[in-house]
């Protein structure tokens, strides 16, 4: 078992940089803070006995030596960027859970046949750059580097130059690394384990999802002396667009789900009509034939909105992947090692994007849960117990040194 | 008469400076932009000699001297700064139009028996420090000045900070100047002047303002995985509030105008439903009843709305005036003008606010108004002809001149 003191404590070692204003973390990718935190893992990672390798992505990946120098590694990891308000767990327990096991395997003078990687991967929120899992994407050959490295943020700074400047681009070609399976540990980020009292979800599905970025155009005029017939209000557009995202998703619910968090309204000032308005719609479903069908509708109805306010409407798909079924095999391995550690457990759909579900695509690949308080994530209260900490990390190890060999 | 030619070339010299990057103009309030264009103005007034003062608001008075020194001065003038995506005359013409006049009294050596004062009042966009016309409402004692130096922009930059740092306090109280009468010289920003093919707008009253922040408080949540019940989602509350203000002005049109302008959200990820959403709703009236109902069913509605979904919902009044009636010996001196030139004219009503509307309170004050292409201002592509643009400044320079007696 592992040590779930040490774990902690790497955990709030780590929530230190980049900190939120409510208790949690800004820790944005390829932010000075990203850096920081980087630095303090790679740290971690050599004072553990690793050798860490960098991809051009920033993709970070410690490695174990192992018995059979011909053996494909056992992947681990998860991802240690933030959302601007997000918690202390996401992403960065694969990691710092990763870490653990290696320092248990340490501990114990654990042998195994496959070497062990552990790794982070960059950009998995996507909330800086669209679209999330960026670089675990580029590895599994989804997108390329040259489109990955030309993504921008809101103030046109690209991925490329800020991975440059905060001197993070590796030597190693991306997605060059073969791998004989991956492991990824998070929490839920939703209510269900912690409803049912489980403490460990075997997660067999991935939903899938799709980001359409939606722009509206209307004129910007003054809100005091244009008449109610001469408007062209993007804004009311896409108040009206937003509820049909609503109705969308009740529809096919509980098999789905559908919002937009991100909004900008130009010029936003009070005393202007909207000219201008930039939002994403976040449409998710287990089943690929509801993705496609939330994502014509929306089409079909938010152009039947603008076309009969006088406005123009475009749409953009920025993000997307479809429903995700995880390896048998590595399914098998994390069932049986919550059974042999008399741990509760159910099978899970994982309600989020992971980087899991790219690698997916190059290996075997499976994921851990552990129920977060109230199911609640990005935000900066997401919380979790010790115990689910050490329950996760725990079924990590025994799932990854089963199929490391010992 | 003035020099339609000398005025443009004014007016295009003044456009350089904070240009849009729509051919229109980002002169935003107390940003290094309005102090060059203040620098320029102060220059100009000197060159045509007169005195300047300006008080602890920045707001500044050009003075050419009368011939009786006891008496009252006579004003015209309006404001320099812009919308972040603004015209090219909203303001300015009011200001350098007076400054015009001016320049022709000097050219045909005419004397008057009031002195006459050329003003640019600070911060009448309210865009960055809301409300709107914060220095002449300060001037005619509507708000206090240290209120007024606490307001905040969107990063939190007060006011106060921001005119200290671009050098603009003066030395004068505000509001201590007594005014004989005052003249605001406005393109109309609306579409009525020009449809009705008419040189100069009369303008008798002006409309009455009503802006309500709306804060709706949801929960942070993560849009992959809180399932559609669990939800808390303060961007829909926003959009069912938004179609509500819409409702509510149609429901008083044509005597009333409603929409949002602002509107920001938290924490803007693609990925998190919106926490929190914060967006100011603009009605607008000629009529203070319909101004008090549409507030009243604003708050009523969204806190049903709110309600059912499980929002929190805040208001607070960041900006209003009651509709004004402007003085009628100066109001009978711009019509009197308009008809001695021969210009066509007709009454009308200010859909916007305007530094008139306050001064109206202290001193007997009126406006002139000269159309804009269809009547679109708050844009970059806000457009006026020379020609217009010389007939509402003769029009100023012939109601100043019977008012401050030959
Ligand atoms: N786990 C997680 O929050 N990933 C971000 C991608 C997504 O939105 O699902
Ligand atoms: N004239 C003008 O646009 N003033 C700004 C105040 C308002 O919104 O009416």
């Amino acid at each position: 078992r592992i040590d779930p003191a040490r774990l902690w404590e790497s955990l709030m070692e780590m929530a230190k940089i980049g900190p939120g204003v409510a208790g949690g973390n800004n820790r944005q990718t390829l932010t000075d803070a990203d850096a920081e935190g980087r630095a303090l893992f790679r740290k971690w990672c050599e004072e553990a006995g690793l050798t860490m390798g960098v991809d051009s992505m920033g993709n970070m990946f410690a490695t174990r030596p192992g018995e059979d120098a011909q053996a494909l590694p056992v992947y681990m990891g998860s991802h240690l960027d933030t959302q601007p308000t997000g918690g202390k767990y996401d992403g960065v327990l694969g990691v710092l859970g990763g870490l653990e096991a290696i320092r248990t395997m340490n501990d114990l003078g654990i042998r195994t046949k496959h070497p062990i990687v552990v790794t982070n991967w960059t950009n998995e929120e996507g909330t800086r750059f669209a679209p999330a899992m960026l670089a675990s994407g580029v590895f599994a050959g989804v997108h390329t580097q040259d489109w990955a490295y030309g993504r921008e943020d809101a103030e046109g700074k690209s991925f490329g130059d800020e991975i440059k400047r905060i001197g993070w681009v590796g030597d190693e070609e991306v997605g060059a690394r073969k791998m004989h399976a991956m492991f990824e540990l998070h929490i839920e980020q939703g209510p269900i384990l912690e409803a049912e009292g489980k403490e460990i979800g075997v997660v067999t599905h991935g939903q899938g999802l799709s980001w359409t970025q939606v722009t509206i155009t209307g004129k910007d005029s003054h809100t005091g002396s244009t008449p109610m017939p001469m408007r062209k209000n993007a804004g009311l557009g896409m108040a009206r667009v937003l509820q049909l995202v609503d109705e969308i998703a009740w529809s096919h619910a509980p098999h789905a789900v559908g919002a937009a968090g991100h909004v900008d309204v130009y010029p936003n000032s009070r005393n202007v009509i909207p000219g201008r308005v930039v939002f994403t719609v976040d449409f998710r479903s287990p089943e690929l034939a509801v993705i496609k069908d939330m994502e014509e509708r929306l089409k079909a109805g938010a152009r039947e909105i603008c076309d009969e306010m006088g406005l123009g409407v475009e749409f953009e798909k920025v993000g997307g992947f479809d429903p995700v079924t995880f390896d048998e095999g590595c399914v098998a391995a994390v069932r049986g090692a919550a059974e042999r550690l008399g741990y509760s457990h159910m099978n899970i759909i994982s309600g989020a994007g992971h980087d899991a579900c790219w690698i997916n695509r190059v290996a075997p690949t499976a994921m851990i849960m552990c129920p977060c308080v109230g199911g609640l994530s990005h935000n900066e209260a997401e919380e979790i117990s010790p115990e689910w900490a050490a329950a996760g990390t725990d079924v990590l190890l025994h799932a990854v040194l089963e199929t490391a060999e010992i």
